[in-house]
């Protein structure tokens, strides 16, 4: 039972230090959000479309380079298709 | 024209920030993957199941009480399903 007790006051732990982990994701989601709207309001000026093939390619480039695992670049992708996809949506 | 090549340096501007945001969104990630799997490993010995949607739940609650936007709590909720099935297939 100690053992019990003991496992679980080190799950409500790693779980206080993910919802740390999870609130600085969204403030750094926000401001990746900041800086799509304003991509998005210069884009009419340099006559480029909103959908940039190229771009998105250098995007999962750049996050292969900075993962050290232990996530794979697909798991990477996965996240980053939903990321993407709210990215598009998003309205300032 | 001048106008026009300001408008390009700005995005490129906007995109070297986009790249360092997602290094840090792919650096904490894999820290929350780590905890992911430190809870998983701890979980047989309190004998909780693997799925638990109370804490689903409160990790959706915890992200609304940190989000100062622009995006919404439904963006927020699109992107999390995708990380939570990541974290779920995770293997150390």
């Amino acid at each position: 039972m100690t053992n019990e007790k003991d496992a679980q006051a080190q799950i409500e732990e790693h779980r206080a230090r993910i919802d740390e982990i999870d609130c600085q994701l969204v403030k750094l989601l926000n401001e990746r959000g900041e800086q799509s709207l304003a991509i998005r309001g210069l884009k009419p000026q340099v006559h480029w479309g909103l959908y940039d093939p190229a771009r998105e390619q250098k995007i999962f480039e750049n996050l292969a380079s900075c993962n050290d695992g232990p996530l794979y670049s697909d798991n990477l992708r996965e996240i980053y298709e939903a990321i993407l996809h709210v990215m598009k949506e998003l309205r300032a």
